[in-house]
């Protein structure tokens, strides 16, 4: 009899199902369910419209996406059952919605259809920032200790600032929720049929700490007298570590799934984090990097500190038994799409047709032969803000260095300089604080996709690189959660960290740092740190100014 | 009978011939010719290469295109030669070349055809960038005093260096020089057989000074002991103001011509400067500004004043009577077909075919609703370094403000925006030095076609704004030359402004500053300035830096 584990990685746009053989590691079956209701940006199904900066998500495509795609993983690898030693969950976040207590989405009920408040706000939602800078205000004010392990500044994207603005413009339905939710909890209590809350979700998203816990009822007191009592009342569950189980699957979700009432559930784990088992990372030194639209970079330490800009510190969020740090940068692949959308002429559209190949491909494939500094271009990669380390998102892109001469390929590449640029002074953060980096893995589709791009990371972060061989990584992680999630009896694995060293997925191939780049790129990422010092650190606030002129002038 | 005169337009790829009747104005023919020989900057006929950053042309293309073009416009408009009362003549500047004492060029020697440095060095020669910086500095060294006149700082576009640099890699040709001339005054040579010089050329371009003369023979000799007694040797003809009679017609160029021996010539002047006369302005107070590759400001005034980074001040040297202030901007329509070839979307391109409109047209249009400061952009348009104020050229391009909702459109305006804060620099520097500036006229390709342009330039430069109504203003200018090279009883006119201010031809309509702008943009250029000050003047020399490196890496 096979063993096989699923993981069931949400995301933005779909969710995957990814069978693995637990031994062998081989990805068996998969299958991938698009959210028939996506991303609403603009109106719920009602009609109603939103606001800019809206992004909702109906709950109920997350629970036809998980039948759907565990019943296909299901019937493609035609396994039986008992072959499934456990399934894990991975998620976006934080992407949060209001439930009764009897699990029932706020949106489904007819009284709210017509409320955007009610549905699921998802990671990328930013229709909080107002209530994410009065919390910063009110922690700060109030000494609050767990701040320093959040990177000093509350993001919008997280869990409380999302539900302060549901009480602050739709009190009725922050009243009406008997639980407020990550979707990442949500669904793993739809499958045990038993509420718990992931250290991960809980840990990086919503101010809770190992030892400590969530914030006090009076801080919560201070942002809103009515949500004093907010954990009590809407949060309180049993914390579950990562690599543990979370619960078992109940029959009537055994039932849909096609599987057998029992099987063991692994605890839900954010959609970035699940990359560090998928890609064979079970322990400290390495620093994972998931390279997408945007960049998150986690590291996993013995050692507890706060590190200035770090998005947060979680113990048992990634790995059980190491503190897990998460960083980020805002714009990464985005900013490489938005240059190819905007900037590139015809002609290179044309030539890339003509060779048949992506414009990506073809600005990389003009880039073979140069070296570092070559083209005189530096970028700052602000297009979206900045993350870590300033958590500034009121803060946009620069390049400099053009002359008549300059080529479309040389502000791409600076563009994707400038994100290593970023990705050095976050490495420079961590190993200030005592958290050495030895190594790097790179996942995500743009570095298995561009090599130029990963060896650029090599030459400027001067740290030895890997590549995930998987490009479903989060999905794998999750699996192996899942597998965690089974015993030692049945699946001969001690533990999630020797799961992953087995059956995580990293390439054999390693990058290393070519001499004659990194000197160069030495004195380059000197410049991007006065740069950065300049306009980052209120020594030229232009750029604030700018985007508030720009607001005034819409 | 008519009377009409005759401008000669000699441009940077063709002269221009047009004839204009002096009392209606009218332009009733017009001839262009291209040179043959074009602009020569990979190799001269010999087939010998020549270095990155050279320009020259074979001056036969001048005599053959005088007289092409004038038997052209004389055929057009079936005119008798007693019906022209004179000919002006306008060229690119400083455009040098060695002759000997017969007026013969010595790139047309047997011995000389495989010397690079005997031919036309244009004005956009780059080659002698290292004399530039040793004659500046010898010139500060021995506190020259022209030296403040012409902005403080040498620029290797002007004569001496271009001199010098002949001097240093081809000293025969420099000894076997019996004149070095502007191509300004050669030809005028070549028309009239009577050899003098230009105010406007030796002011503007070889350090000549209306009450001190050119500069010492100490000065010379400090440069290189050969060219102790450079002036005399070489230089020294009468200097002949802007408005005056240079010669008249000699017998044979007449014959060529087929116009009238003694018919008068006009003193040459630079092309740039034409547009003077050519746009109507006889008298201080205008500036104007020719919007091409590059701009050019030029302003008349009855003050002598030092300005930080001004080019040239020359008496007499534009209109006779006044003092001939000149400012330039290195990067205009330059960057914007940087911009276009480099920066528009393939959509963008198919875009303006469907429309049947140009990229720079449908990018103009899809801004017409635009504010100031709703792109949320800033930009720095030193793409080719900068001239005024800063007279620097080892500075480069700057874009900052971009989101990843950043239109190329909203890009493309901040480069216009850019040399429009540029301008405003000018002027206030103009006005800083007791230099009123009351309103602007802009000639050139770009205003005429642009309207946006203008608007942004009225808007962020606080002055009314007139465009010229001609497209060729330089030529309208020197025909105008032309005709005050005439007497006051054949033409009926004083002088030259008397001329310029009935027949110089500038558009009604006046583009006034938009309230509702000028408040944003007046913060903005803070910002202009703030950054300017930033990255050019010590405070960040990251663009040199970039520069180096980008140098030691090619």
């Amino acid at each position: 009899m096979s063993k096989y584990a699923i993981g069931v990685d949400y995301g933005t746009l779909s969710v995957r199902a990814l069978m693995v053989d637990i031994h062998t590691g081989e990805e068996v079956a998969t299958s991938i369910y698009e959210y028939p209701h996506g991303v609403m940006e603009e109106r719920i199904p009602s009609g109603k419209k939103l606001a800019p900066g809206w992004a909702l998500q109906d709950p109920q495509d997350y629970l036809e996406g998980l039948i759907i795609t565990v019943r296909n993983v299901m019937a493609q690898q035609k396994a039986f059952p008992e072959e499934v030693v456990g399934i894990g969950v991975d998620f976006t976040s934080s992407t949060v919605l209001p439930v009764k207590a009897d699990k029932t989405p706020l949106c489904h009920l007819e009284k709210f259809k017509d409320e955007p408040h009610a549905y699921v706000k998802l990671w990328k939602h930013h229709g909080a920032e107002k209530e994410a800078l009065q919390i910063d205000k009110i922690a700060k004010e109030r000494g609050e200790e767990w701040l320093s392990l959040y990177g000093g500044k509350v993001s919008s994207e997280w869990m409380i600032p999302k539900v302060l603005e549901t009480l602050h413009h739709a009190p009725e339905v922050y009243r009406e929720a008997d639980r407020m939710m990550e979707a990442l909890d949500w669904i793993i209590w739809e499958m045990t049929d038993e509420e718990t809350r992931s250290a991960c979700g809980a840990g990086y998203k919503a101010f809770y700490r190992h030892d400590t816990g969530y914030p006090s009822n009076d801080f919560f007191k201070a942002l809103d007298p009515e949500m004093e009592h907010f954990i009590e009342e809407k949060m309180d569950a049993p914390i579950k570590s990562i690599g543990e189980t979370a619960g078992y699957l109940c029959d009537s979700m055994a039932k849909q799934l096609g599987l057998l009432a029992g099987t063991p559930v692994g605890t839900g784990i954010i959609d970035a984090h699940a990359s560090l088992p998928g890609c064979g990372i079970g322990e400290p030194g390495v620093m994972m990097i998931i390279v997408g639209t945007s960049s998150c970079h986690m590291m996993l330490s013995e050692t507890e500190a706060g590190i200035p800009g770090v998005g947060g510190l979680v113990k048992d969020g990634i790995m059980p038994g190491y503190f897990g740090y998460e960083a980020g940068q805002c714009c990464v692949g985005d900013h490489f799409a938005w240059f190819v959308d905007n900037c590139v002429p015809e002609s290179y559209a044309q030539e890339a047709r003509e060779k048949g190949i992506s414009v990506h491909q073809l600005l990389t494939e003009k880039l073979k032969d140069y070296k570092a500094g070559q083209s005189g271009l530096l970028a700052l990669d602000w297009f979206n803000g900045v993350r870590s380390p300033l958590m500034d998102f009121n803060l946009n892109g620069l390049i400099m260095g053009m002359n008549l001469l300059t080529k479309p390929e040389e502000i791409y590449l600076s563009l994707i300089e400038a994100t290593a640029y970023g990705t050095r002074m976050i490495i420079e953060s961590f190993e200030d604080a005592g958290v050495p980096v030895n190594s790097i893995v790179l996942s995500g589709g743009i570095p298995v996709k561009n090599q130029m791009l990963v060896q650029v990371y090599a030459d400027i972060c001067k740290k030895d690189i890997r590549v995930s061989a998987t490009t479903q990584a989060s999905a794998l992680g999750a699996a192996i959660l899942g597998a965690a999630a089974a015993s030692e009896q049945v699946t001969g694995y001690k533990n999630a960290s020797e799961i992953a060293q087995k059956i995580g997925q990293v390439e054999d191939k390693v990058y290393t740092p070519n001499p004659d780049n990194t000197e160069v790129y030495d004195k380059l990422y000197e410049e991007y740190k006065t740069l950065h010092k300049y306009f980052g650190t209120g020594e030229n606030d232009v750029m604030k100014r700018l985007n508030k002129i720009r607001e005034e002038r819409k």
